[in-house]
C-alpha cells in the first residue's frame, strides 16, 4: 500500500470513511499503459474516477479522454485539455446532448444502432463514429450484460447508415468485460473486428479505428497478470487478425489506470454473533458499505484487499457488512472474509484499490450517511 | 396517479428526470395507519424519503420517526418535534453517534448484542433499548438478510445485560420483511415476542413495548392488501399471543407511508434492437436507472407501475435500462416489460410509486449524471 497514503491518513483527524488517491500511482499506471501499447493513445474512462486532480494529471500528461456524459466533458475541457481528446463514448446519449457535445468542438462518437446514428447525424453533422459490438465477456469478474454493442453481423449495416448521413465511418470499438483476468480476450473479439473492416471495404468505406476499450484490472485479492502481458497479447492478436494493416487503435482504462492508486480507510462500528451457536460466523460492521463507497461488492464481483492493525494476528471468517439499515448492505457473506480475531469495536480497516468506481457511486445521503469524502494527493 | 403531480408536471420544463411527491397522499397514509392501528404509535422510517416537507407533515400530525442516523435526528429535531418522538432504530451505532443523539435527548435505541448494549449504557445511561430479533421475511419482496437482529433465544439475555447496565429493558423489536405481501406475517414474531416478554417477567424484568417494524408495502405492479387488514390481523395476533395484556406496541412504516405518494417523470432516451433475430426484444433506454433512483430494481425485486402517453396502442416487451455505461444499469431483463410498440425516443414515461427509496439511493454523479431531482407538493 503506498506510503504516501498511510502518512497522509495518520496525520489525518476524522470522523468518517474516506478514499485517498496518490496521483504518483495514477501517473505510473498511465506510463505503463503507454509503454505496453506504444502505438494505442489512451483514452482514460472518467466514470472510474472523475476527481479534477486525476483528470488534470492525465491531462498533463498527453490521455485523451473517455466520457459517458455531457458533465464528464465539461471536467475535462476544464483541465484546458482540447475536445479533440475527447471521446463521447456513450452508446446513449440525449441528442440535446449530443448537440451541445458537438457545439463544445467533441467529434467522437460512440453507436450501437441506426436510431442513435441519426441523432449524430442531426446534432453533430459530419462527425466520426465508431460503432460497438456485443462481447462475450468471459473471464471478466464484472459482469457485462447486452447492454451496449450490436450483434456484430448488423455493425456494418450501422456503419454504412452512418457514412451514407454524412457521418464518417471511424471504427469499431467492444468491451471485453471489466476486471478482464484472461490477457486473450481480446482476440476473439478482434478477428471480429477485423472481419467488419473487410466487409466495410468491400462497400468501399474504409475503417480507421479500433477501440480496444477497457477491462485492464486493478489488483484486489486475486493476483491478475501485469498490463505489459495485455499488451503483448492484444499487440500478437492485432498481427493476426490485421496482418500488415494495423489500424488506429485506443484503450480506455479506468479501473487499471486508478482502482490500485486509492485506499479507504475504514472503522469497525460493531462487532457481534447472531446467537450462541458454534458455527455461527462474527458479523463485523464498517462504517462504510454498499451504499457510501463500496456499491462493487454487489454479488460479491469485487472482493478488496482489507489490512488491520492486528494482522499479525490468528484470523477467523467473518461476515462483513456496511452501516446502514439496509439488509443488502452486506458486503461479503457467501464467501466469509477472514479477519483477525482479535479485531475490536473501534479500529481502524485499511481497503485497498479503491480508486475507482468508489466515489461516483456513493449514494447521496441513503441512511442519512453522507457521500464517500474523497482526497488527493 | 396523483392529478396534483400531473398538473405540477405538466407546468414544468425542465431538462432531466425528477421525483414529485404528494403531500396529500402522505397525510392520508399516515391517517390510514393511524386509525388501522388506533393505540400503536407510528414512528415513519425517516430513510425512506428523507425529505424536510414530509418530515416536517409528519410531525405536524403528531407522528413518532425511526432515525438511522445522527443526521436524520437532526432532521427531525429541525422541524420542532422533541426527541422524545425519536427511536435511534440503527442496530449499529457508533458510540460517538449514540452520545450525541443521548445530548440531544434521544433516550430510544434499538440493539442486537450485548456489545452494543455496552455502548448505550457508557454513552446513554438510562435509556431505554429494545432488542431486535431475528424473523424469516417469508412473504417479503425485498430481501431480509440476517443482518439485523440477534436469535430469540438470545434476546433475555441481550436484555437483561441492558438491565443490569442501568439501562431500561424496554421490549422487542422485529421486522416481518420490506413489502410484505402477506398480513399474518406477524403472528410468528408476536409469539416470539410475548415468549421473551414470559421469559423476562421471570428474571423480574418487565418489558413495556412491542415495536411491529416495518413491511407495510406500497402498491407497485402487483396487488397488495390494504393498510386495515395488516392492522386487523395484527390486532388478532396481539390478543392471541398477549391475551390481556396487549403491550404498548409501535409500527415504523417507510415504504408505505410515501412509496405511493411520488412520481417519478423520465424520458426515453434510446430504443434499439441488438440484432435482426426475429425473437430479439427492443432494448428502451431511459434518462434514469440503479444509479440515479432506480436502485430498488436491484436483482428486479421492486417492479414500479409505468405509464406512457401511449398506453392505449399494442404492447410488447421490452428489456428496460437507465442511461449509465455501467452494464448492471438494467432495470427490467429476466421478466421483460410490456410497453407500447409505438414507443419512440424523447417520448416521456411517468414511473408510480417511487415515494420511498429514491432520492436518497441516487449516486452522487455515477458517469456524471446528477442525482434525482426531488419535488414535494
Amino acid at each position: 500500500m503506498s506510503e504516501r497514503i498511510l502518512d497522509f491518513l495518520r496525520q489525518r483527524r476524522s470522523d468518517g470513511p474516506c478514499v485517498v488517491v496518490d496521483l504518483d500511482i495514477v501517473r505510473d499506471n498511465y506510463l505503463t499503459f503507454s509503454h505496453a501499447l506504444p502505438d494505442t493513445r489512451v483514452f482514460y474512462a472518467v466514470k472510474a474516477n472523475p476527481a479534477p486532480e486525476i483528470i488534470q494529471l492525465l491531462a498533463d500528461l498527453g490521455s485523451c479522454f473517455d466520457c459517458a456524459s455531457l458533465a464528464e466533458i465539461e471536467m475535462v475541457l476544464a483541465t484546458g485539455a482540447g475536445p479533440e481528446r475527447i471521446s463521447f463514448g456513450n452508446t446513449i446519449k440525449k441528442e440535446r446532448d449530443i448537440a451541445r457535445a458537438h457545439a463544445l468542438g467533441v467529434s467522437l462518437f460512440a453507436v450501437d444502432c441506426e436510431a442513435e446514428v441519426d441523432k449524430i447525424i442531426r446534432a453533430a453533422p459530419g462527425a466520426r463514429v465508431f460503432c460497438r459490438i456485443l462481447c462475450d465477456g468471459v473471464g471478466a469478474d464484472w459482469p457485462l450484460s447486452r447492454k451496449f454493442g450490436c450483434a456484430p453481423d448488423m455493425a456494418p449495416r450501422v456503419l454504412e447508415h452512418a457514412h451514407r448521413g454524412g457521418l464518417v465511418a471511424h471504427g469499431v470499438s467492444f468491451h471485453v468485460g471489466s476486471q478482464q483476468a484472461n490477457v486473450e480476450a481480446w482476440d476473439g473479439a478482434l478477428s471480429t473486428a477485423a472481419w467488419i473492416f473487410r466487409e466495410m471495404a468491400e462497400r468501399g468505406i474504409n475503417l480507421a479505428m479500433v477501440n480496444l476499450g477497457g477491462g485492464f484490472p486493478a489488483r484486489y485479492l486475486k493476483d491478475m497478470p501485469g498490463v505489459p502481458h495485455y499488451g503483448e497479447a492484444i499487440l500478437r492478436a492485432l498481427g493476426t487478425h490485421f496482418g500488415n494493416q494495423i489500424p488506429e487503435t485506443i484503450i480506455e482504462p479506468g479501473r487499471g489506470m486508478v482502482g490500485d492508486a486509492g485506499i479507504i480507510e475504514a472503522e469497525v462500528v460493531l462487532i457481534s454473533r447472531k446467537s450462541d451457536h458454534e458455527d455461527e460466523l462474527r458479523w463485523v460492521y464498517l462504517d462504510i458499505g454498499k451504499f457510501n463507497g463500496l456499491a462493487e461488492t454487489m454479488d460479491e464481483a469485487i472482493r478488496y484487499p482489507i489490512r488491520t492493525e492486528k494482522d499479525d494476528d490468528r484470523r477467523s471468517p467473518c461476515i462483513l457488512a456496511g452501516p446502514t439499515c439496509d439488509s443488502v448492505d452486506v458486503l461479503y457473506e457467501k464467501t466469509p472474509y477472514e479477519l483477525p480475531v482479535s479485531l475490536s469495536i473501534g479500529d481502524k480497516v485499511l481497503i485497498g484499490a479503491c480508486g475507482a468506481y468508489t466515489t461516483t457511486y456513493s449514494s447521496v445521503a441513503f441512511n442519512g450517511f453522507e457521500p464517500l469524502r474523497s482526497y488527493v494527493i
